[in-house]
């Protein structure tokens, strides 16, 4: 029998890219609330003694929790084989240590809830920062997939003469990884900060890359403050207006607005979020991932 | 040292009612979503050793939830000797049984939760239909306070010649337990439905009651629809204009627009949800089933 792949709410289109991936039967599932706000969950399709996985990105989280915790325990009761997740944004990764007293790393907390529910996960470039590795959260086996090669290739095939940064450090690693695999010259911005207001940055040679297109590549955007910064800085220098991809397109509140105002020449992100800004395609990443975990 | 009260936001008025009943501290505790829509937590009082119990009442969970349990972990982790819930309103307590295959007991699922992270509970009249007991879905020790004391004794003030009016049989033992505390007459409809819109009240002795101000009481009202529909019944047979009283005021979007709009005198609720009908203080109850379990 072929493994079954339910959507949660919002997940469907995903879901339909993934089937063009590899052989499985989209499952049906009922996730509702009702009029009292609680959470009305039922699996549709004959789930027992079969494989199944469940596709729920985890941006803004909270109330996507429970319905996903309760549709797991559905799937399992109903009898089904094993139960994994496709959380393409994995939520609480960020909140990773305690920062004060009295404050719970909730990354550890999320992880235990999830792990008790289902029997493995496959995410996107999760958060890992203090974390080094899922396993130390998640008890379950995890497998992540990879933006890079998604960026990468839409960056080359889409932008003439691109030049990619990385706004700090931070982001060295992964951009030189985007800049290799694209076979593209990239930077990592040097920053002075002189006050919380006052940062100078500075980009050696930058005549070099006056005629070339800034491309900013950050794996969380959210409030956008670091890219909206740093495309500020950009213009400064006297570099062109910059391409921004983000592979997880939080974007909360106005920052999508926001960046675009601060002069972005276009915004771009991965898919594992729904959002306008979506246009490189990660299925074929994911999918790969999934096959290791199904028979 | 005293025991620390905790409000989750939205429970700062019944914990500053609580405090008049017995001696604790009102502890202070950070809850709020980060902007990518992740919830951040910290108890800000000082829990080392102290007995601890926080109070959020569980309307519209599934958001509530999650910083529900990472506020508990945080306190636990902080040292507390012990962590207890006051939730006037529970959740999830309708969902009792597999209606359908393919669904969930979701009541048992929220239970383990709970039971998890707390370690004991107070409640007031939770919906207990199938599930005859808490302790059947939670594993931690549980306390019910009761509304009918206080919904007796506002009824015995506040309405002249009241008549208690259950809308079904349901609501037999309730409603009789109230008219016995306030020692007023109550009557249980009788219902001959002939067809989905066709169904047909009968009260006995109907005008020994004209006079009376007919008492609407009903667990929860969460779309309103039985007192809707009994409040219509009731004026049909020339009753007077009821005062309807409800336990745990859900109403459920327009519900109680709805429900005043069908021609309900007064809309009366107790304080176990915030809303604009509250007027029935249970503070005095929750308060002594809370003291049980704290030394």
């Amino acid at each position: 029998m072929k493994p079954v792949g339910i959507a949660m709410p919002g997940n469907e289109r995903l879901t339909d890219d993934l089937a063009a991936h590899f052989d499985f039967e989209r499952g049906l599932a009922t996730v509702r609330r009702f009029p009292d706000g609680e959470s009305h969950v039922r699996a549709e399709t004959s789930v027992e003694g079969r494989h199944v996985f469940i596709v729920c990105t985890l941006d803004r989280p909270d109330d996507k929790l429970v319905p996903l915790l309760l549709l797991a325990s559905a799937i399992r009761e109903a009898g089904a084989a094993s139960v994994g997740l496709v959380a393409p944004y994995l939520a609480y990764m960020r909140q990773d240590r305690q920062f004060h007293a009295g404050e719970t790393i909730s990354a550890q907390h999320v992880a235990a809830w999830i792990s008790r529910h289902v029997d493995w996960l496959v995410t996107v470039d999760p958060h890992l920062h203090r974390i080094a590795d899922l396993s130390q959260v998640y008890s379950i086996p995890s497998r992540v997939a990879h933006a890079a090669d998604g960026v990468a290739s839409w960056v080359r095939l889409n932008v003439s003469q691109p030049l990619l940064i990385g706004p700090d450090e931070e982001s060295a690693q992964w951009v030189r990884d985007v800049a290799q695999r694209a076979e593209v010259p990239f930077i990592i911005l040097a920053k002075n900060r002189r006050g919380d207001r006052d940062v100078e940055v500075s980009v050696p040679e930058v005549d070099r890359w006056r005629s070339h297109t800034p491309v900013l590549v950050d794996d969380i955007v959210s409030t956008a403050r670091t890219m909206i910064e740093t495309v500020g800085h950009l213009r400064r220098i006297g570099l062109a207006a910059p391409v921004c991809v983000a592979v997880h397109a939080v974007f909360a509140q106005t920052a999508f607005e926001d960046l675009h105002a601060a002069g972005a020449a276009d915004i771009v992100s991965c898919d594992t979020i729904s959002h306008p800004s979506n246009r490189i395609a990660l299925a074929f990443a994911i999918a790969a991932s999934v096959r290791e975990f199904l028979p």
